[in-house]
């Protein structure tokens, strides 16, 4: 690399747009700020006051299954209602509001209350993958439903507020922001080389091995060039497929293992269940041509120095821009030293 | 208000031109999840091992002078530095970066270890509102300075590292992200109105009376209509001034009494004290004619449930959108009914 990034620059970030802070000099300085608090490591197979596990039952009285595998319901409580009934509001194009209508979703990963996603076996993790392909394909099949929203938040200090596995789903009537900045970005790029953006992208990470961590038949996991959080990745499929539902078999597969790998590596830097917030990113449905889209998913996780120092996201970060303290290098080759076998499974 | 707006809905933010979810259903739900420590309410007016109380050493062995009022010097960990090489990087447009230099300063507020801006008394606050005028000044005469951010992080869970009253400035070569976005949504209200997006905004606020908080001679401090966190303020001056250096003695008076009062009312909320990141957005300087701009001051606070349960902006709020849980009204209206008398000076 080039030397001047080892001094405070900005970098783009491909997909939005935006620019972030990087200062590489700034992990030196010591931590007195808040510690947080270490995930417990002796959850129960099966917890009988966990609303996920098989059989108990949750807020509204109803009875999980006795399932096996994986298993989704219906958000008990739901940030987005399918029922709301329509309204628009304008004053003097100042105070702007509009009814949203959706679906929220949650997935239990597994009936194991004591497992996280690095710790299920290949088989389990792809039988998640078939259920995201599943629910995408119900869920698109609604006309009004404009956008799925497929994402895992993990660990407390990520606001999950059950350790049990599982992730969520929510489905909306229009694009959020962050879907309407990347469907810029595709689209700009797609017009401009006939290609897709994030095709462009992986061709040269491939060629650099800089920031690479997993690369094998359909995916390829990175740190991106424009991280912003201390040890986010990228997932990308080789192919350019616009979303889930059209992977392959071998293609789901190869995610799982890659999904497998990459929290494995995670788990293993700081020895901890490593905290994220991770998500797919894929076109809008329904809403005609979108072949500039390239399904991809983001790992977002907080963690900075140890398994209880994070990152905060605030004051200059708020208000101005993100801003990380080592480079996204520096990341990628922590992450890359990192074994593939889960420290648990090594004790 | 419409009842629509009991519903999930989606408002604009006029400052970003982005939009947030508001499930205004959504508290009703119990939370099992994180839950963080309260500030400790003992501190000494002196510590020794605190870098910002007067006489004690700092990082690199300066001594900090024996001062009576507020206190500035360039931050031992800078996340910008001022001489840093200048370059450029550009990989096929895919993968760009830049050089970016800047100052970092931390402002003291007062040489007390045990106070907060809340319970610091008016003299002391214009005070520091005079320092960041003066700063402002002083660092805008650098011609290569493009943008200055004066902010706060307060409280642990917002990453402040040393509970000594104090604040940052950080001034940089280029213009951060967010005040890109205000930018652009302040010249097209300009250019189409010939008037400042925030007088008119204020004006239908004023006469709404549904989300005002403070209106004094010279200040309005409200939630915005947008507002994304539970608690989040916004206060504007009632004159369209582009930056800090325009306000007379007077204004800058009524600032201190504005943020005194704001900050008083949120530590009574929860009879605790209230963390936030707050800062102010202000004209990029050295860049020419910015009239559009009109000076404000966001306050970016997590709590949401009690004094020790905040708001995860994570999942679907990082991936897709900002989602909030209570109304923008329901959060005025509990400030507006707290106390302009600080909980502990009642004990
Ligand atoms: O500068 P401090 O107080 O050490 O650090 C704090 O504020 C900075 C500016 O918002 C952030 O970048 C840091 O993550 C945060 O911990
Ligand atoms: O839905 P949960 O897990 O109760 O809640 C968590 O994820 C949501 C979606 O990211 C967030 O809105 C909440 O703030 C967070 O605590």
């Amino acid at each position: 690399m080039l030397s001047f990034l080892d001094q405070p620059h900005t970098r783009v970030n491909l997909l939005t747009g935006e620019k972030i802070l990087v200062s590489p000099h700034r992990s030196k300085r010591p931590w007195q700020g808040q510690v947080e608090d270490l995930p417990a490591d002796n959850r129960p197979q099966y917890d009988p006051k966990c609303y996920l596990c098989p059989g108990n039952s949750r807020a509204d009285g109803t009875q999980n299954p006795d399932y096996k595998e994986s298993f989704v319901f219906v958000n008990d409580f739901s940030a987005l209602l399918a029922e709301s009934p329509d309204g628009a509001y304008n004053e003097g194009d100042l105070l702007r509001a509009e009814t949203e209508r959706g679906i929220c979703k949650v997935i239990s990963f597994t009936p194991r209350h004591d497992l996280t996603l690095p710790e299920m076996d290949l088989a389990a993790i792809k039988a998640v993958v078939d259920l995201w392909q599943y629910e995408f394909r119900e869920l698109s099949n609604k006309e009004w439903i404009k956008y799925i929203q497929i994402f895992e938040n993990k660990g407390a200090i990520m606001g999950c507020s059950n350790p049990h596995p599982h992730g969520q789903i929510w489905a909306q009537s229009s694009l959020p922001v962050e879907i309407e900045k990347e469907a810029l970005q595709f689209s700009n790029y797609y017009k401009a080389n006939a290609k897709s953006l994030l095709s462009a992208y992986v061709e040269i990470e491939l060629v650099k091995q800089e920031r690479i961590i997993i690369d094998n038949t359909h995916f390829v996991a990175l740190v991106p060039f424009w991280a912003s959080w201390p040890y986010e990745t990228l997932v990308v499929s080789k192919r350019h497929v616009t979303n889930i539902l059209d992977f392959t078999e071998e293609e789901k597969e190869d995610l799982g293992k890659t999904l497998q790998e990459l929290t494995i590596r995670y788990d293993n830097i700081f020895q901890t269940s490593f905290p994220y917030s991770a998500g797919m990113h894929q076109a809008p449905v329904n809403s005609g041509d979108q072949q500039e889209w390239h399904w991809h998913m983001h790992f977002y996780p907080p963690l900075l120095r140890s398994a209880s120092v994070k990152k905060f996201m605030v004051g200059y970060e708020m208000l101005a821009n993100p801003q990380r303290d080592i480079t996204p290098e520096f990341a990628a080759d922590v992450l890359r030293k990192q074994s593939t076998t889960h420290y648990n499974k090594k004790k």
